[in-house]
């Protein structure tokens, strides 16, 4: 493949719309572009670097000829997944379907990209607030040893898709208004209040959006003796996931040694210059590929541990930036084989 | 004692007001009420339980025979609370300024009730943050010990005062019509954002609000080995504080052990029911006097330790509620020592 044939399944939401701002801005070698979506979003006309694309309901057929195939989430990957394998495709795929699946690699590029290379069709995108943390915590991994993670999250509501952005704009108004606005997409009103609840409860009465950042973390990092604790918690923000993160590590680091390891590192911007009120905030970090670190601290309850503040845009490098990342790879492993 | 001269400084602000309230609900027993504020804000009129008050601008006269102080905060207790003192006044200050006095107990009323015994004038109001999180420890600290705690707080606009709910509301109106609401009294845009930065920064890039929740609760609860880090967070809601709190022991508690003996604890609700979408959220604890907890967890990192979401009004429970708390002990062991 020097230049590919892609389809999109799901093109016509934020994640797929996301994914295609990147391909363009990205320069991603195209051929032949496909955009899928469900029966009710097909039909819809979207314009794609001087080209109109009509989106076409997703079938078996979608990827008959085509080399890649970027899932931008929910079930249409266990629906279609396979399918798409069958006929040659490799699949990206951002929803949890098959993340924890031995057989699929987990991939963070600026992390595991090898793990690229294993793929037998099939190639998952991480949970969002996992590959934030993840990218920050990797270098750091790398340095010290991580023993043992505890994490806060504060949530934007992009990450529950278009419904969740205008359920808070329209709420936030009713209720300057004084006004009503009964919650949908969310299981409370999130307007001028937090959700301490992502996704369904399970095993311990952790969310299972908590135990992906558990567990996603750990194949991602190769390395089950991490220890990861997470709460996450929906804020009415629009855009951008912070995490408030505290690490135990096995070898003493500074927070001037992890400020210029981070700095170092790909994917990652530093914003730590307090006395200028300088760190990262969601609202100046959204439409951005890196992720964010500052309040780079000390942790001073123990000799070797560090408090650190990390924001991403979620929709892009938790999302979509992160899936084109995986297809500029599966590009670059398949040329070099080519080679070999 | 058996009813009380009473002098509120500060009367015309957020806390002044809600400390009104309070009285007015918990029918302290007032003989004479003196509103007391800055020169700017002397002269208006407030009614309290039929009367009408004119605000006075607080002098060193203001306390001349009175029997208690309630100093709503900021700097006016540095001013005029040694001249309170010298008239007779039992003082009890809302800010910071004489929290970490070694001759000023610093109470909260369902931890350590029986420091204010030991005053000589002042009664220091902890942090509000601080209140909130001390009333949620201590019934675990005495089950379990507590050795360690990160804390990361969602921390609500009103903290800031009447402007920060002002700011908050202007600067989202004006970002939902597309106009600029640049920031005043937070240093970034509070709208639709976070802002990891509460009050100043000091040792270590630790702000003075996260050292208040070292220092302060170590003081509180008489014990200096309670490690605690903490990242103070500002979030888009109006009021009441939440935090998500881990804690290490150092006996065995399991979740519904927890929960048992936070149930049945002093000023605390469990909102615990992760079945039913129960769990606390600050636009419904707003207003109430105790604390809430939920989201209660066995850490699955450590064989020691909880998670806990907790929240509570910052205005009445952390700061308002728990001055005329300590008001009332005031009361109660005056009238103990003349029955001795």
């Amino acid at each position: 493949m020097n230049t590919v044939n892609l389809v999109i399944v799901g093109a016509t939401g934020a994640v797929g719309k996301e994914i295609l701002n990147i391909l363009k801005e990205r320069n991603f070698p195209i051929n032949k572009l496909r955009l899928c979506a469900t029966s009710r979003s097909a039909g819809t006309e979207i314009e794609f670097q001087g080209h109109k694309y009509l989106v076409e309901e997703t079938t078996p057929d979608s990827f008959n000829g085509m080399d890649v195939a970027l899932f931008a989430g929910g079930k249409a990957s266990l629906e279609f997944g396979k399918a798409a394998v069958e006929r040659g495709c490799v699949v990206i795929d951002n929803s949890s379907n098959y993340r924890m699946d031995p057989e699929v690699p987990l991939v963070v590029p600026e992390v595991n990209p090898e793990d690229v290379k294993k793929h037998k069709g099939i190639i998952a995108n991480p949970n969002c607030s996992t590959i934030i943390m993840v990218v920050a915590l990797k270098p750091l991994h790398d340095a010290a040893g991580i023993k043992r993670v505890v994490v806060s999250t504060y949530q934007a509501v992009s990450g529950a898709g278009k419904e969740g952005i205008e359920e808070l704009t329209e709420q936030v108004k009713a209720t300057l208004d004084g006004r009503e606005y009964p919650p949908n997409k969310f299981a409370h009103q999130i307007a001028f209040n937090l959700i301490p609840h992502i996704d369904v409860f399970q095993e311990m009465d952790y969310t299972k959006e908590e135990w992906k950042m558990v567990k996603e973390t750990q194949k991602i990092m190769h390395d089950d003796n991490i220890k990861i604790t997470a709460t996450t918690v929906r804020v009415p923000i629009y855009r951008s996931h912070s995490e408030s993160i505290n690490i135990e590590t096995e070898e003493k680091i500074t927070a001037d040694q992890a400020r210029e390891i981070l700095a170092n590192a790909p994917g990652i911007i530093v914003q730590d210059d307090v006395t200028n009120k300088v760190y990262p905030m969601p609202l100046f970090t959204s439409d951005r590929d890196e992720v964010f670190v500052g309040r780079i601290r000390e942790d001073n309850t123990i000799d070797k541990g560090l408090n650190l503040w990390v924001v991403g845009d979620q929709i892009r490098k938790g999302a979509a930036t992160n899936a084109v990342q995986i297809a500029e790879l599966v590009l670059k492993y398949d040329s070099l084989m080519k080679k070999e």
